[in-house]
C-alpha cells in the first residue's frame, strides 16, 4: 500500500509515532549514564545512538529536549561527560523501565535495580551489569530547528568490553555479548549472524 | 579489558574503524535511491539512518562526502529527493556491493542486480527488491565540523509498504519483513523478537 503525505498528517498522533519510528529500520539500545553537578545519578535509554567516525571516535544521539531524557540532557550539558552502556539481553526490561518520567530526583539506576559503577576517575556513571560500556567528553550540541530536538555530539575517552569480544580485526562481536536492538518504539529483538562479508571492490 | 584513548590512537586505522563502528550498538541497513539531473540513477547502502522525528516525518543520516557514498549525497543537493529502501534478508548481500567505488558513470542498481523502481511521479528512483521504502525531500544539511562528515535531514513524503505488516497502533513489523542488522563496517544479522513491551510508567 501507499501512504501518502496527506494520510500520514491525518493519522492519530500514537499511531504515527508507531509507524514513523519503525520505518528507520533496527536502531541501537544503550543506556546514557549521567550525573548533576551535586553528583546524582540519572539513567536513560536511548535508540539514537549513531556512529558520526572513528578518528576522531566519535557518537551522535538525537534527544528531546521535551520528552523523558531532558534531565539526561540537562546533566551532560552540566558536566561534560556521558556514559553510554550497551543493553544486553539481560537488562533489555530494565533499560526500558528507565523511560518512565521519574521525578528529578529519583535515580533511575535504583528506580529500575541496576547498579552505579565509576570506574577510575570518570565523572559519569556507568551500569555495572553492562559489558560493553565508554565514556564520553561532549564535543558539540546542534538544536535541529526543523523540529526542536538536538543532537548531541560525544567524542569517546575510555572505552570498557571484555578482550574476547574484539575480534583480530577490530570488530568487536556485539552479538556474543547479546547486545539487543530495538524497532518502533518498543520493540526489542535479539540477533543472529547472516555473515560478516568482505570490503566491496568494483571487480 | 580498558581501552583507554591513547591506546585507541595508537591502532592501526583499519583496526581502529572496526573497533568504533562496533561500539554503537546494531544499526539500521538501508539502501538510498538517487538521480542526478539527467535521471541517471544511484544506489548506496548507508548504515546510519536514524529517526529524528514523527511530526513531522523526519529521517537523519550521516554522509562521509569523501567516501563512497558521495554520488548520493551529490545527487540529493542537485535533485533535492530520494529514497530509502530497507534491506532484507534478499538483499544484503546486493546492497553490501553497492559500497564499492564504483565510477560515476555505472549505475550501482545495475552493477548489483537489484531494479529501479519509478513509483508515481517521485523524482527518485526506487529499489523495486525491497518491501518497505520511502520517499525522502531534502529539509537541511549540517556540516559537522568535528570530523568534516555532513547530516543529512529529510521529511518524508510518501511509504511504500505491505498493509499486512502494520499493526493495529501503527508499528511496523520489520521483523516480519525480514529486515537486516548491521554491526560494524560488515556483519549482517536477522532478527528475533524478545517482546513488545509497554509504554513505561512509574507505578
Amino acid at each position: 500500500m501507499k501512504i501518502s503525505r496527506q494520510h500520514l498528517d491525518e493519522y492519530e498522533q500514537r499511531y504515527r509515532a508507531n509507524l514513523i519510528n519503525s520505518l528507520s529500520g533496527f536502531k541501537s539500545a544503550n543506556l546514557v549514564g549521567t550525573c548533576n553537578s551535586e553528583g546524582a545519578t540519572n539513567l536513560a535509554i536511548v535508540s539514537s545512538v549513531v556512529h558520526v567516525g572513528a578518528n576522531p571516535p566519535l557518537v551522535g544521539m538525537i534527544m528531546r529536549p521535551n520528552s523523558v531524557p531532558r534531565h539526561t540532557l540537562e546533566n551532560i550539558k552540566a558536566t561534560g561527560f556521558y556514559t553510554i552502556n550497551q543493553v544486553s539481553d539481560k537488562l533489555w526490561q530494565a533499560a526500558h523501565q528507565t523511560s518512565a518520567r521519574y521525578p528529578r530526583e529519583v535515580s533511575e539506576f535504583d528506580a529500575v535495580g541496576l547498579t552505579v559503577e565509576n570506574l577510575a576517575d570518570f565523572t559519569a556513571p556507568y551500569v555495572a551489569e553492562a559489558t560493553l560500556k565508554y565514556g564520553l567528553a561532549l564535543r558539540e550540541v546542534i538544536k535541529l530547528d526543523l523540529n526542536d530536538t538536538e543532537f548531541v555530539l560525544g567524542e569517546i575517552t575510555e572505552i570498557h568490553l571484555p578482550a574476547e569480544h574484539i575480534a583480530a580485526d577490530g570488530y568487536v562481536d556485539i552479538e556474543a555479548m547479546k547486545a539487543v536492538a530495538v524497532s518502533g518504539l518498543d520493540s526489542y529483538h535479539i540477533t543472529k549472524r547472516l555473515d560478516r562479508l568482505p570490503y566491496a571492490k568494483t571487480e
